[in-house]
C-alpha cells in the first residue's frame, strides 16, 4: 500500500505541474499578459498528455489519481481558457461575454463529471475538455493582436456544446 | 431513470449556481473589485450549503451530482479564494505570493479527490475546502483597506495545512 502511496506520487507530481500551468495562466490574464497566459494552457495539455501515460507505465494509477486529474483539468482546461478570452475579448461584449465565460467552465465540469461516472472504453464522449482548452488557448493566440468578437464566441460556444454532446470520438 | 436525471436537474442547478459564483469572483478580482469578488465566494458558499440537502431531500442524490459538487467547490473554494488573495495582496510578495497562491488550490484539489475516495461516516478528516475558502473570502474583506502580508499570508499556508491533514472534524 505505501509502496503504491510513493509510487503514484510520479504521475500526481504531474497534475499538479498541470494545475500550476492553469493557476499561472489565470495569473498571466490578471496582469493583461494574454499571450503567456495561453502558453501556459498549452503547457498545462502537454503535461496532461503524459501524467496518465506515466501512471499506467509505473503501474501507479489510482482512484485518487484520476480524481485529482479530473479536478486539476477544469482549472487548466475549464476556467484558464475561459478567463484567458473575458481577458482578450469576451469584457467587451456585454451579456454575451458572461453567458460564454461561465457556461465554458459548466460544460466542461458536466463533462468531467459524466466521465468520471460512466465506463470508459476507448472511446470519447463528447470531445475531451483538455482539448477544447487548447483550442480555445491556440484561437486566443492567433487572434491577440486583431480580435474576432464573433468567430471566436460562436467558436466557444460551440467547444461548450461539443463537450456536453453524446458524439464519440475514438482516443489517440 | 429519467426521473432520477429529472430530479438530479434541483441540486445540480444550485452546484452550477456556486460556479457561476466562483467564476463571477474571479472576474471581479480581474477588475480589482476585491469586496464583490470576496462576496461572491460567501454567496458560493451558501449555495454550497444547499445542494447537498435539497439532493437528499428530493431524494435525487446522484454519483454525478457528488462528482460536479467537487468539480466546482475547487473553482469557488480554491481558485476564486486564492485568485483573489494574489489581486489584494499576494502580488506584492515575489516568489511566496506564486507559492501560496498555487499551494492553496492544490491543497483544495488533494482534499476534494481524498473525501471522494474514502467512505464518509460523519467526520470530515481535514477541513473542508467550502470552509477554507470561505475563511480566506472573510480575510480579504476585512483586510482590503489595510492588508496584513504577514498574517494574512501565514494564514492561508495554516489552511492549506489544515485540508491535507488528518484532524478529524465532525459535520455540523
Amino acid at each position: 500500500m505505501n509502496a503504491k502511496i510513493s509510487k503514484s506520487v510520479i504521475p500526481n507530481s504531474f497534475t499538479f505541474i498541470n494545475l500550476t500551468f492553469g493557476m499561472l495562466s489565470i495569473i498571466f490574464t490578471l496582469n493583461s499578459r494574454f499571450q503567456m497566459s495561453a502558453i501556459m494552457i498549452i503547457l498545462a495539455a502537454l503535461m496532461d498528455r503524459y501524467d496518465g501515460r506515466i501512471a499506467r507505465k509505473f503501474n501507479a494509477s489510482s482512484q485518487l489519481g484520476k480524481e485529482l486529474d479530473s479536478l486539476c483539468d477544469l482549472i487548466s482546461f475549464g476556467v484558464a481558457p475561459a478567463i484567458l478570452s473575458w481577458g482578450n475579448f469576451l469584457i467587451n461584449l456585454g451579456i454575451i461575454g458572461y453567458i460564454i465565460v461561465i457556461l465554458f467552465p459548466i460544460a466542461g465540469a458536466y463533462r468531467l463529471a459524466r466521465f468520471n461516472v460512466t465506463q470508459f472504453n476507448n472511446c470519447f464522449i463528447g470531445i475531451p475538455i483538455t482539448f477544447a482548452g487548447f483550442l480555445v488557448a491556440i484561437d486566443n493566440i492567433i487572434t491577440i493582436a486583431n480580435p474576432h468578437y464573433f468567430l471566436s464566441s460562436i467558436f466557444m460556444l460551440f467547444l461548450s456544446y461539443l463537450m456536453v454532446s453524446h458524439f464519440k470520438f475514438k482516443k489517440v
